[in-house]
């Protein structure tokens, strides 16, 4: 996992993911206490960066394996990003989706054209299922992080955020990232510590579910204690992975932790003075700027919006917050 | 009015505007049936592309006018566009507006550092009180849309969308412009005569208040018939302004109209596939485009989302369409 992956997927992807702007408010200076600036991945193609790394990962593969198809687990934007990949590359994907996932979710996946395949949570063993499926069908698993293409995908966000710092002159900032498993966020410092070495790349998760801040700082990975029971679904992992967290360890840190209050205020703002539509998971890490300014030491902050896939009762909820 | 002074106002914007990139989402593809291309000017400075002129026009002026400060009138995103664009110039910026405004509108075009004068609609005369106060203090009204350096900002639109197009290949599309006074509509007419000649502009109006669709229709000003009552409010004008007019007829239509419900609508599709806040007004364009089609010729269509400056209630109000 290095940088040159991270650029061959940026030539990959051009052209076919969006290249997405830096966005920023007075306003929400005002509340950071510095200025903030904005990648929206929510206006990403699926509503979330989990495209950047599914499309790299589906063109990195060799013909004969993308030809046969490829398997993906996920409940949520990962899904959709395997599925419209595949879409792009003209194979088949088979998603194995929890029975309660959001049914927009679940409902999205099958529009772009992904066999979804739903198993009951708890009960049955959805890696049996996935087993059987790929063996039977020669099918390639595309993990959510765990995996070297889609983090040099994911870390495509960070060559653009470098770009557009560097350009502005901005050198002492703290980039903040909404983080689950940390392919995101390990793949944004890969292409800081290349590009815009003097920025320092910040995870961003809610409360309960800290498990890459205190891995952070214990050295080791550590898990949550639970599973679910969080607004900010997309971010909710077991565990760092295996692959981001040495790469977190060696340049990220140390972690923000949010409230789900917080995180439904975020949202608000975004609305407010973004005019842009962030899901709970994805507002992480602007909650963080705005309503943790003492943990901040940059000039400037950079945080990702990583998705907006949230359904309207979630945001009706954010917006009475305003 | 004229080609030239549209590149002189993108060279003055530069860094200063927001360069907003086209979108585009599957989902909408099939409602619309066929491509559509959504410029998210929601995304701009201010929520809105008024930014883009109110910067123009500032920009233009001669330094010693422009340092006794300016004036306009405006309920709502003119007003900030001209607010924010006059403390960019380091200069002062009264703002007359209908004391009946969206509080959220006053609020924040004080909080770019505007002076509001507030007045009675119906009862005190506004342009008395701007004469007035521009004498007294020898202010430079910038107006609206019949001011050639404010359609010279707007049209900076069309070069963006004239070079996207171009670099995507796209040469056979309408595009849909949201059309109050038409100062956004004849701006971004004369980039795409210059740059995407085979593009073709229709503006988007709602129903009630298609001055323009009728003026191009007759060939001459028509003005409606009443000048409030609807929740397209950001593009609700009197009727076409007299130095867009004359571009509009020899370059756009013809015009389209929608209604409320299909402006929500639009706004909800705008928040579900976009994941962008678009105000009705600002969804006028997309809605023609979802809920029109047979009226549109293009193998693509482009649509222009001007604003995003709604209050919560109305966008709640949105949603509930889906």
């Amino acid at each position: 996992m290095n940088i040159e992956m991270i650029r061959a997927a940026a030539t990959r992807i051009h052209g076919h993911a969006l290249r997405t702007p830096l966005l920023n408010s007075g306003f929400l200076d005002e509340i950071a206490g510095r200025r903030i600036w904005i990648k929206p991945e929510c206006l990403q193609h699926t509503g979330s960066f989990k495209f950047r790394g599914a499309y790299s990962a589906l063109s990195a593969l060799d013909p004969v394996s993308r030809a046969n198809g490829v398997i993906a687990f996920s409940s949520g934007n990962h899904a959709q990003g395997v599925a419209l990949a595949a879409r792009m590359h003209g194979t088949s994907a088979v998603i194995i989706m929890p029975s309660d996932a959001p049914q927009l979710k679940i409902d999205n996946t099958r529009a772009y054209g992904a066999e979804v395949v739903l198993y009951k949570r708890g009960g049955e063993d959805r890696d049996e299922i996935g087993d059987r499926l790929s063996r039977e069908r020669g099918l390639t698993l595309v993990k959510p992080f765990d995996e070297p293409e889609v983090i040099a995908g994911q870390g495509t966000t960070g060559l653009e955020i470098a770009q557009d710092a560097n350009a502005m002159g901005i050198t002492n900032a703290d980039v903040i990232v909404c983080c689950g498993g940390g392919g995101l966020t390990s793949g944004i410092a890969l292409a800081l510590e290349a590009d815009a070495p003097t920025l320092r790349v910040r995870p961003a998760e809610p409360e309960g579910f800290e498990d890459v801040a205190r891995s952070l700082r214990s050295g080791v990975i550590e898990s949550n204690a639970a599973s679910s029971g969080n607004i900010c679904d997309a971010i909710i992992t077991p565990q760092p992975g295996v692959i981001p967290f040495p790469i977190m360890k060696r340049l990220c840190g140390p972690g923000l932790v949010i409230s789900e209050d917080e995180a439904l205020s975020a949202m608000a703002q975004a609305f407010l003075r973004l005019k842009l539509v962030a899901e709970p998971g994805g507002a992480a890490a602007l909650a963080a700027a705005l309503y943790r300014p003492d943990e901040i030491q940059g000039d400037d902050v950079i945080v990702t919006i990583s998705g907006g896939n949230v359904d309207p009762a979630m945001f009706t909820r954010a917006l009475e917050q305003l």
